[in-house]
């Protein structure tokens, strides 16, 4: 990664891409493709090392397609260290592809403790160990738990993606609790904008974005509006259940804004029904190719993005 | 670590100890004691190991006095694997002495997310990679963020401390957000008292207990009453101001249901002005002692926790 800001970086890879595509590097073990695990094995190691192999093998697949994947931590962490090193090494893999690498680590802590977090997380290669391009953190805590990773992301060039209105059943028991007439979410919304605003790029966006839920088409809107200057990485959408339709007023008019995450309904696309027939389990990246252009083609023909590709589906 | 359950386990070593001490691991390069790092090298894999070398010693000091350590995860996840590594070391060598171990990591994601993370932290080694005793998890993310936590710690005679009333400045940002009457703090505590009641054990506190800030004596009391049933970690102690007067509300009569953190003023006590007079920087491990035993006197002689030994301070 280079020094650039990082909306714009982004901004410029989807502008690239033509589209808004984010994979989610999710991998389960009950749902990896046959044959990547080494034939015995059963540990930590080999798993790790498998989930290595298979992460590698989709972003084989979608770096010439997409402009970003977002590997979840979790996946990696619960294989202990050696899932961290694993996590590393797709990180680094995703990099040298040109992909733009969102960790999806929902950290949240305060001060200095934050800033550890940011700085083993955040940035480039030799700064930082992991060196993902930016970061999902939690806002219970506060101000003092977001601004640390925001100032650590501002000298590395990286970008902060803050929970805002999450896409799960219970997304909404705090988050939609309303004091002084409106809801939490809309305060962590304002506070979020307040932090994107001065940090605004060319492209308009700051290096603060939301994580704003796909299943929550209205919230979608309104959030976009209250926070103009926040790119919004937008879960949810496929396995979730969340439409093209329903996140298209994500994007401002031309087609910037939004970025749509997609984990399991592309990686583990050989399980789809639709796909098992098409392509049988040694072809599991032609179902992650067939699954990734669907997605593509979806979102260009159903949101603003379809302006990225010159306009209207293809 | 037994399948015991967990608060029952806590509370027999508070009552063995005769103190309610939870000594903060915060490794901090610019705080260590000299000598640690090996000469001349600066690299993350010399930091960590400084780092496990470092915690061992405060285990050596601490593991006769009090009942549990707190590792916080940032600081080794600063260094990547390798801190990851020394991390397992750490709790793998605090637990061999007899300590608890609650992790303070503020995990938090949905459902087989949530999982995969309580699968890596928690629960007896052979089961997980870095089993902690218990871990911190914060609930922005509502019920299904929580719940999967809980789950992992029934199976495996763990325990989760979630995060509901914090003591930095900025804690009151949206935990202080009054809706329906009540601050969002008091809807989570609410919810966490509705997880804990139903897993109450012997010692009468679940498997879920919460984090509540020592800077907020008034709020403590009234958590403290507003969940019978969920043990207190209760951080701020020392360093972030709050003092042992402070934190008496957090017990119950019987001088249980309350932990009380303190990393700095402990583990770097060699660098505070009252110590470094007392002992050189080679003794860095007396002055860990000394405050210790500073602390454990403080709070038995201004918190119900002076029953546990035996009657009023010492």
């Amino acid at each position: 990664m280079t020094m650039d800001h990082f909306m714009d970086r982004l901004a410029g890879a989807v502008r690239r891409c033509g589209n808004p595509v984010l994979v989610g590097l999710d991998p389960r073990r009950a749902q990896l493709p046959e044959g990547l695990l080494a034939a015995g094995t059963d540990d930590c190691d080999s798993w790790a090392a498998a989930y290595a192999t298979f992460c590698r093998g989709v972003i084989d697949v979608v770096a010439p397609l997409v402009p970003a994947v977002k590997p979840q931590a979790a996946f990696f962490e619960e294989l202990g260290p050696a899932g961290m090193e694993a996590l590393a090494d797709v990180i680094g893999y995703a990099s040298g592809k040109g992909l733009i690498v969102i960790l999806d680590g929902k950290r949240n802590d305060i001060g200095s403790t934050a800033t550890a977090y940011a700085n083993g997380l955040l940035g480039p290669g030799g700064q930082s160990p992991w060196a993902a391009d930016a970061l999902t953190v939690s806002p219970y805590l506060g101000h003092d738990s977001l601004v640390p990773f925001v100032d650590v992301a501002q000298r590395r060039g990286a970008g902060v993606f803050v929970l805002v209105k999450t896409s799960n059943p219970g997304g909404g028991q705090f988050q939609d609790l309303v004091a002084d007439g409106r809801p939490v979410f809309r305060h962590v919304a304002d506070y979020v904008e307040g932090l994107a605003q001065p940090s605004a790029g060319r492209c308009g966006y700051g290096i603060v974005g939301a994580v704003v839920g796909a299943t929550y088409p209205q919230q979608l809107a309104e959030l976009r509006a209250a926070m103009p200057h926040a790119w919004l990485l937008i879960p949810g959408f496929g396995s979730q259940g969340g439409r093209a339709a329903d996140v298209a007023a994500g994007f401002d008019a031309a087609g910037l804004g939004a970025i749509v995450n997609n984990s399991r309904n592309i990686i583990f696309a050989h399980a789809r029904p639709e796909y098992r027939e098409r392509f049988g389990a040694p072809r599991w990246q032609d179902a992650v190719d067939a699954a990734t252009r669907e997605m593509i083609d979806q979102l260009r023909s159903a949101t603003p993005a379809g302006k990225l590709a010159g306009g209207g589906g293809e």
